[in-house]
């Protein structure tokens, strides 16, 4: 098949890091994963020193969760601050980046009146956190609609520039969307609402892992991410970042007995859990370590632009974004050509592929357009994906 | 050391329901664990079919936590369900029993002046998130003085019922106390509250697995308990059940995409995290089914009983409840004796007898007294508690 890798115009597919890497993962390799933006995956490694660590808290309970717990926490902050160039002290662990998220939003005393500002390209779980907090709080919750293909990241600027006003307290932005994957440019939307004095809290689900993130230089009030999906950490395994100024009052979803002790304390301790995929973010990190992460990156980013362009050609669709990858990480999506109509909903074409070739890629139903995404790690290969190239052209066409 | 286990008048502590249990435990053998109403201890089974459940997600993740995720939570809620005599339908996991707390609590709309009540012994987590609560919402939280030792019931009773006002919207009340390991007699309570028409909400953190739990017949507006502590299941498993004039608008910590779609499709999707451990509730449910949950609780009850009178004769303090055991679970607090000055702090003395004899049991600052609680689990045995009888002996006289 190594000739059809050039099918698509312009750019070839990465190389492999390693000729042998699937076998380091997890994943059954009886299937064509192509969704690692969801839930990730693991590399073996990971879940073997999860277990270990879950052997050394069952071995003297109170020992580990109670009296070592915070120096645990401690390590595995210091060592994830060092990756995403964040201050220790700024830096808490949570379940999801859901979690992080509402942790602000429902820490937050917002008023009658006030506005709280998101894109028509939000997480759907991150909307819904919206309408029951401005309902609560009498508060306003708009989506600013940003267009989706997308051709420069100053439409996306344009759209948010033009739609905030004086009543808009917060926007909470994505920093790689969820169904459009596209790479939202944060770094010029944290300094355009600093300088109106409105609060940015950044949905970085996506990122860490999948870009350079370095949150200090962003410097939003706050950011939440996920360590499960491109960190390839276990699932439970995420963090809320909070500049020192936006730390006060902000409580975990879970209150327990420290709470008014400071934003660290109180995240390290949201009552009986399983700390083990918080302190198992060190090994998911020295795993893409030994490839080095501009390595990974590089490879994941060559990947899904080569994925965008070789889709993009064969169905003949409209590019969603720029064909040289400058508005994507290591995910894209992509246009579906025109849906037969015996398919009523997304779930069923996703179901098709999945029962007819093993291909795991979620579809996704979108601003009245049906989309698919593909997530490009280290253990894919271009093959899969002129796999989902034939699928969809025999199943649409 | 046998010939000491009658040292205790009254009582004798039960045989063992199997000799060479403690192997089936994963708890380090070379420590004297007497509290596993901290945080539980699991069977070696439990742990395995957590890693075999991890395994399953890791090989086909979406599959597993997407398209699989309500069916295997439908399962572990209907095994639950059989053991609390609870309806699946009421029944939704938590993390833990505070974040179910939680859960109600930052989900009811207190008004200005509504009183919330709880009472002296509860636990330390769930009192901050009253403040909290009330401190949000300028409703009143109120802690009903409850003695300690106690003789009746009656004195919890006459005491809740004599705080009880026209204001009094809700009563937060433990089944089993934390600090001071009492029964309540939760019952009586939830009658004499639905008279009243004030909200009941049992934190049963440490009931199921210890006392034999029928939420549908005590019938409160909603019960949270922990599964791993006196279910043994791994940590991270917890449950809140509703009732179902209880159950609209309860949201869980984390609003996540099914947010106003009912009770249990709400709690069943708390964002990406692990759910292994409400599925392994099946196992450790399993494991005490071998020897019986009659004969767990009872051997656990006895041994229990039994402590407390040696404990109490031993050092000469006053009984904490009745010793006939009519008031207690599987833990017990008794009094220390007068504290010599050169303790400052409950912490050093609990850790002067872990790191002389490895004991590990929590000494308590409540209510202007220290106090020593012992939990009582099927690994247990009586020359633990005798070892702690002549450390304290040695210590404190």
């Amino acid at each position: 098949m190594n000739s059809s890798h050039t099918a698509s115009e312009g750019v070839s597919p990465p190389e492999p890091l390693q000729d042998d890497i699937t076998a380091q993962w997890m994943l059954d390799p009886e299937i064509v994963f192509l969704n690692h933006g969801c839930f990730g995956a693991r590399p073996r490694s990971v879940l073997e020193a999860q277990i270990h660590r879950r052997h050394e808290f069952e071995a003297s309970p109170i020992e580990y969760l109670d009296r070592h717990r915070d120096g645990l926490i401690q390590q595995a902050r210091t060592r994830l601050g060092g990756f995403l160039k964040a201050s220790v002290d700024n830096l808490a662990f949570v379940t999801n980046a859901t979690a992080g998220i509402n942790a602000v939003l429902r820490s937050t005393q917002f008023d009658p009146g006030d506005e709280i500002l998101t894109t028509t390209h939000v997480y759907n779980a991150v909307r819904r956190t919206l309408e029951l907090v401005a309902r609560e709080r009498g508060a306003t919750f708009r989506e600013v609609p940003v267009p989706f293909p997308l051709h420069s990241s100053a439409q996306i600027m344009d759209a948010i520039h033009a739609a905030l006003t004086a009543r808009t307290r917060m926007l909470i932005v994505d920093h790689v969307t969820s169904p459009t994957a596209v790479v939202f440019p944060i770094k010029q939307l944290i300094a355009l609402c600093e300088q109106q004095d409105i609060a940015v809290l950044v949905d970085g689900a996506h990122a860490p892992g999948m870009l350079d993130v370095d949150i200090e230089a962003l410097n939003p009030s706050w950011y939440a991410g996920n360590l499960h999906k491109w960190v390839s950490a276990p699932p439970g395994a995420a963090f809320l970042w909070a500049r020192p100024d936006r730390q006060l009052g902000i409580h975990p979803p879970v209150i327990s007995h420290f709470m008014d002790e400071g934003f660290v304390a109180e995240f390290n301790w949201q009552g009986t859990r399983d700390i083990s995929p918080w302190l198992c973010v060190d090994e998911a990190l020295s795993y893409f370590e030994r490839f080095s992460w501009k390595a990974v990156r590089g490879h994941n980013h060559e990947l899904a632009t080569w994925v965008q362009q070789l889709w993009t050609q064969r169905w003949g669709v409209p590019p969603t974004t720029p064909l040289d990858g400058s508005m994507i990480g290591s995910m894209t999506t992509v246009a579906l050509p025109e849906i037969p109509p015996r398919y009523e909903e997304p779930m069923q074409l996703q179901r098709e592929l999945w029962d007819r070739w093993q291909i795991e890629v979620p579809i996704i139903d979108w601003n009245g357009r049906w989309w698919i995404r593909a997530s490009c790690q280290i253990y894919n290969r271009p093959q899969q994906y002129e796999l989902v190239a034939d699928a969809i052209t025999e199943l649409l066409f």
